[in-house]
């Protein structure tokens, strides 16, 4: 669009996990540089750390405010807290490290919404890590909800093979079980459709529906839920013009996807999405959250901490997280704060 | 052992579903003919129909007995049912075949029991046909179960990547989920180390166990039955001599297993085990019953009336039922009637 180029601010993460060097690692490749400019959200010492077990990594170069247009390739840090890590250790959990996280993800809801950045990726945070520093979301999505205002939201993790939104997210199986409602499915399949459409680019978008139960519930034999909720939200989504199909047999569903009949598919729980989607895509699965008012993307691993500062973690998440943040700002028309509606 | 050749069942299943042209299909490979002797419990008619729409099927040649030895290439059929079915019509439920695919297998049963045929490969059968004949049982194998007299028995899905062996089957996954117990996961542990030492021949088998909860509950974050049910009963099964790990989080553990970091993992539902099995192995998964002091595989798909005599059913998984059997078998001794223990 216009020529212009998206400026993407990306969060550090946990400066004691992995975060600092994927971040790094993915910035030694060169898709990053041509779609987007990256402004890592951060702390300098750490990223230097970071760039130091890396080969091949681009200098570093501190800023005090978001840059305009293109740039050298340097790999821009906008230094996001006022903790002083300068001796943090990888792989240790460290009161200031849980707090820094949080400052660099509130510095990037701040520039998003404030339209200085036209996307947000996030690094991995550690969630012990969040309590610690006394937050009691369940995770990173429900933390960017709240603070950007956003009730009606979801997570799709976004993978070469699957796209999958589950309807349930950070909660025990039998609560996931027990909050299923038309309401709240009804709701995903809204956002899924909407992402595929205004997001992803995808002409009437097909979106397939797991059912719950073993075998969709076998005509009810085996649960209840699929005649009871989850095809009243299909039909329902249907009436709206929803390209909406299911509820399918959750063992069948994904391996419908993967051949091409489907654009997404709406998952019951966690697993029921996640399962075949890190099976087939770990190294290179995106989490996009549906439903925010900006663009954020992020990686779909935790901080792993007995591989931090060895050098050895894949960047393939942090590096397609990076680029389709970028794909997905420019086909929104770098308008992040714009409504979806409009 | 000793040159013989194992006489395999073969249940031809519901006579108007896809049952009877998969069993044609596999036997037109060369693969079952060097393995096994095959014999088909079922009905003359519906075999040579089931023929008629395969290309290069052998011959079929009715008999009134299992023969001893090797034989030529001909399909055997053992007709194994009073119903008449010479006017079925494909993929048409028909109180006939409910009964029908009841008497295959409970002849199996007694074959095998008897120790006339050294495995029982099943073919599939309609469950709505299993009601409509009066029987109860949830599936195949709960019937198997209750026919050879089992009460310790387990479902193992096996594939070309991965083995799963799920510890609660078809129920609505509300009652898989309080169904969990030490004992029952323990049960299934032992199983699945059994199977894999005695049947598959692995040498000190590495069995993992999956959590229940997203991230294997974060630590009773996101629920508790890891911590109380899941972690207590891998700790026994490790006492046992058992090479048991986990709870693993359920989105990496079958990446762990596909990698070669285990020869089985015990899932803790239905689905969380066949998901990834099918997704990955889906024309090749072999359904083998765990417990039974018969050997029993069966193919891991439905009747598919839809598909029924078109002939364009695949054969896969039949044909890996039928050649995971024989070899079952002749590892066991070609004693199908021996304990497990003796």
């Amino acid at each position: 669009m216009n020529g212009e180029v998206p400026v993407l601010g990306i969060t550090m993460g946990d400066p004691a996990g992995i975060g600092p060097e994927v971040i790094v690692k993915a910035l030694t490749h060169d898709a990053p540089w041509r779609e987007c400019v990256p402004v890592v959200l951060g702390e300098p010492h750490i990223m230097e750390k970071a760039r130091r077990v890396t080969r091949g990594a681009p200098p570093i170069r501190i800023v005090r405010e978001i840059p305009g247009g293109s740039r050298p390739k340097e790999i821009l840090v906008l230094p996001s807290t006022a903790e002083d890590l300068s001796d943090v250790a990888w792989g240790q959990r460290d009161p200031r490290c849980s707090r820094a996280q949080l400052d660099f993800i509130r510095r990037a809801v701040e520039l998003a919404l404030g339209k200085r950045i036209h996307a947000v990726v996030t690094g991995p945070i550690h969630k012990e890590g969040l309590k610690q520093a006394g937050v009691t979301y369940p995770g990173h999505t429900e933390m960017l909800a709240d603070w950007t205002g956003t009730r009606d939201f979801a997570m799709m993790l976004a993978g070469e093979h699957l796209r999958v939104v589950p309807v349930t997210l950070h909660m025990s199986l039998a609560e996931a079980v027990s909050s299923l409602s038309i309401q709240g499915i009804l709701r995903t399949i809204r956002l899924t459709h909407r992402a595929l459409v205004e997001w992803f680019g995808v002409h009437e978008p097909r979106v397939a529906v797991a059912g719950l139960n073993p075998h969709a519930g076998e005509g009810g034999l085996f649960g209840r839920e699929e005649l009871e909720i989850i095809a009243p939200s299909v039909a329902r989504s249907c009436e709206e013009g929803i390209r909406a199909e299911g509820p399918f047999p959750p063992d069948a569903v994904f391996r419908m996807a993967v051949e091409g009949r489907f654009d997404a598919v709406v998952a019951m729980y966690h697993d029921q999405g996640l399962i075949p989607l890190k099976l087939l895509d770990r190294d290179n699965a995106v989490n996009v959250t549906l439903g925010l008012p900006i663009i954020r993307t992020s990686v779909d691993h935790g901080t792993a901490y007995d591989l931090a500062g060895t050098g050895e973690a894949s960047e393939g998440s942090m590096l397609a997280a990076i680029c389709l943040a970028a794909r997905l700002a420019r086909r929104k028309g770098l308008g992040p704060g714009r409504n979806h509606g409009g």
